[in-house]
């Protein structure tokens, strides 16, 4: 574990634990398998950093309610849903360390416990009776299944620029972190420019989390990261490592990462080779770059409010989001 | 085409204009693929007898506003997220005539498009800025996603009794046509006695409509059904007529049915035996009896509503929701 987390979970314990309690009695299944199916995902180890925003966001505002914990799960629920879809999609076969649902209990099971955490993720929202939280949150359902369908057309598709790579982060991540922080303010009832600050940082936040997940996929190891590395250049998924490289290499380096990535099948040589070319052309630099632009923009948004806990916690997801493990 | 279905569409003629404009006006996409492959379902010629009661219970509730044409596609994109989903999970082939979307743009695409058109129809229900009726529509969508595991769970089950199989059928589509009816009337601030019996007019029409569903599996013809008869037997989905030929056939009989439901496979000789044993124990006449009921209590209902145009559709919607042929 490294400093960052450690001080980071020191702030939080309290709220990690509310939140996991939170997601098992707010979950009600009426059918016992749909707990064991979306619970084998829920509770495999997530980082709750999406539920956690939400609180944090919140308490920022003033907001003290215990209603926190259950609106928290809507965020958690909406994400998992998407996870366990997405794994159907791409059919992966592990993810945090585990065999993924479809591979227990079949496709079709998983699609339906992933369509039921939707509707339990909106009806959590409904019950807030306030209509600006529930749009926002039908928006970013909305937007996160486009954001994936986007990014399926697109697979193995060399063609892709960094402009279309940003859209479909945004869609498929960055909308519901942003959502996140921004629902924790609308439930706090601020002010409409703290609502719109603290959805702005959950935007840089989005941003960061996305990259830093597409840079760990060829930095990390598979141990380490709970799932295959070199997953998404397997599934034909380009990233921004990968974007920048390709633009940046020359024409024979090109011809060959063409060849790697259409053919989806690569050597640990090849792989190692590769990472090797990310970092010569600056790929890694560039991404890093980016996403410590948007770190700073975030850490910047919150400087501006009066000192706290909080904010303490917010400035360290931030640094955290980019520099994690896994 | 039967001359209920021809009364009915005279006298519905321009609300179902209404509807189909409006399902095309609503859908939305910001990515062409999502219309194409959500189109390709939405209009393939469904009934759209939801949005039409969702109308007409909204009109008898005394409501004039042009925004129940799009509220109304709240309850048909619900529906067809439903059925793209089941294709997917039941890798069905055909329906209404046409291949189902999966098999043109695979399985990926077809969920992540139900995905959306779930999201959509929350959003539109988000716009009404009425917690009591995103409720509804948040529960009815969880109600629907738990029918559908239910069902899966039980698939090939041959113990499965009346009470598990009218507990699905209102789960899976009881509730959405209830809902549709029921909303209608919140929709038109109609006070709650009328909204009771809108809810209840649709509890009646949601069984019979699935009754009628299921005896037609085993009635109709392929070509009239748009789909082929004795997929339902072929899926290992038991439905009533099934359960109470099983329970009134005699032990030898018994014993061949139950041969042929876990084998899954039949020739057409055998299919025709298993009907003609449905007509011998009584079981289509039991069904037919059990949705006759249903019609007549939901006909009850319309009744005590001063008579006009709307109270005779709502009449002839129950009658021909029993006497189709697809």
């Amino acid at each position: 574990m490294n400093d960052l987390k450690q001080k980071l979970i020191s702030l939080v314990e309290n709220d990690l634990q509310d939140i996991e309690a939170a997601l098992d009695q707010n979950l009600n299944p009426h059918v016992e398998m749909v707990r064991e199916t979306a619970g084998h995902l829920i509770f495999s180890g997530g980082k709750r950093i999406r539920p956690l925003l939400n609180m944090l966001c919140a308490r920022l505002c003033g907001y003290t309610d215990e209603f926190i914990k259950k609106f928290s799960t809507i965020i958690e629920f909406l994400h998992t849903a998407t996870l366990l879809h997405d794994d159907v999609v791409d059919d992966a076969a592990i993810r945090r360390g585990k065999p993924v649902a479809h591979t227990i209990w079949g496709a079709p099971v998983t699609v339906l416990v992933g369509d039921f955490l939707l509707a339990r993720a909106l009806h959590i929202a409904a019950e807030t009776e306030n209509p600006k939280i529930i749009k926002v949150i039908a928006e970013i359902t909305e937007s996160m299944c486009q954001g994936e369908i986007i990014q399926l057309i697109k697979k193995g598709d060399i063609r892709l620029t960094e402009a279309e790579y940003m859209d479909v982060i945004q869609r498929k991540t960055g909308f519901l972190i942003q959502g996140a922080c921004q629902t924790g303010a609308i439930l706090a009832g601020a002010p409409i420019d703290i609502e719109k600050k603290l959805s702005e940082y959950g935007y840089h936040i989005g941003i960061v989390f996305q990259i830093a997940d597409d840079l760990l996929d060829y930095t990390s190891d598979t141990k380490e990261l709970g799932k295959t590395i070199g997953t998404d250049l397997k599934e034909g998924k380009l990233t921004l490592p990968i974007i920048h490289t390709l633009e940046k290499a020359d024409a024979k380096d090109r011809v060959w990462m063409e060849k790697i990535i259409t053919g989806k099948n690569f050597t640990d040589n090849e792989f190692k080779k590769l990472i090797q070319l990310m970092h010569d052309t600056g790929g890694i630099r560039y991404c890093r770059k980016i996403a410590e632009n948007h770190v700073r923009d975030a850490k910047k948004i919150i400087a501006s409010f009066p000192q706290s806990k909080t904010t303490e916690t917010l400035l360290l997801i931030a640094d955290y989001t980019l520099n994690r493990n896994a």
